[in-house]
């Protein structure tokens, strides 16, 4: 019993953590957004084609998170962007204090979008809140359809669903009828894209949609 | 601190029983094997084709580690074998202890391979030793070849190494070389297999060298 109570503990003072990111990013008008994937889902080069795609328009600022090493902050700040990265050391996910730790490097002021890249993983990254408005899931098609359906939980939170290279669709057994769902029976609400960000197939419409949702953010604010 | 110790206490515990099981398998001649891999990399697909390729010559049987539901368990149990699902409720890997309470259910006797699919992640099985004689890491091309390197503690924990859907390598950018000097970087002895279990590609060699590793663990129970 000792194991669950300390359990529970951990997420009680995460979900206090990530409440107290909520409202400076709030604050700040900054739509934070927390990435979700297995390894090799494409998460990178996704936010490497969105910011890319949107960087004349909108400022972003990136927090990286992996096991291990720099390669992907690296690719990232190579567009001219800030970014930090956090090494978990093991750990399976980030959770809100590491986020916390990290956005002190951030002039928050000139951040309009602020994208956290979990560590790769579909499963344990799905309980703890790291602040952020919402958390976009990517699937890539080689990974199979039926991923929604075997780690519901991670794709029930999502604010936004990304169906990843589909450049790749013809060489793999994907049904993306099927996919969207399997989604759409535990997720009534989330938005599913379908894009190659290694192509651009699709990419017009996640920018749109994600530079509407900045826009309508900020509306609020003045409001 | 308490934390630390807890989960000390976890590893401790569950290095016991894995010792425990590893005995059983030892007594009764089995070849125990660990698969790992992201979501999606293909381990059911190599489970499959490989039970479908020896099981003239050999028995097997399969414990399925998942989140939730029976898919995989179902897809295997088809190739009639005997197959126990376990479904982790969220957890992140199979520990040695629900391994202990599924191989109740064989007939211990009648098994030449014990095949695990532990859960979908390049992460957290790593930690958790379940009596296997080895763990097979997959690595399906479409991940990228940086994973070897970005998810080392896998990677250099492997009896064997495959990188899986090679099928796929004309539509992905994956190098082959770096992925192999990756991991020969960390994990000097594992062999690393390239196949496609879609195609059969290379599916010879594994089974030839899973093969041969049952005849010498017999070999040297009868020796």
């Amino acid at each position: 019993m000792t194991e669950i109570k300390i359990l529970k503990n951990i997420l009680d003072e995460n979900r206090h953590r990530a409440d107290d990111n909520r409202q400076v990013f709030n604050k700040h008008g900054i739509l934070a957004l927390n990435f979700i994937a297995s390894p090799g889902a494409g998460k990178t080069t996704l936010l490497e084609k969105t910011i890319f795609g949107l960087k004349d328009r909108l400022n972003f600022a990136v927090i990286e998170g992996d096991i291990t090493g720099d390669y992907d902050a690296r690719r990232l700040a190579a567009l001219g962007i800030p970014v930090v990265q956090i090494n978990t050391e093991g750990g399976c996910h980030l959770d809100a204090g590491m986020v916390h730790r990290a956005y002190q490097d951030f002039r928050l002021d000139k951040v309009d979008i602020l994208a956290v890249e979990n560590v790769g993983n579909l499963v344990c990254p799905a309980e703890f809140d790291l602040g952020e408005a919402f958390k976009v899931v990517v699937l890539s098609v080689p990974e199979g359809d039926d991923k929604p359906a075997k780690y519901p939980l991670i794709f029930s939170e999502a604010g936004a669903v990304i169906f990843s290279k589909i450049d790749l669709l013809k060489a793999v057994n994907f049904g993306l009828d099927k996919a969207r769902a399997d989604v759409r029976r535990i997720n009534r609400e989330a938005p599913i894209f379908e894009l190659s960000a290694a192509t651009g197939q699709g990419m017009g419409e996640w920018l749109e949609w994600l530079s509407g949702k900045v826009e309508s953010m900020k509306g609020d604010e003045a409001g």
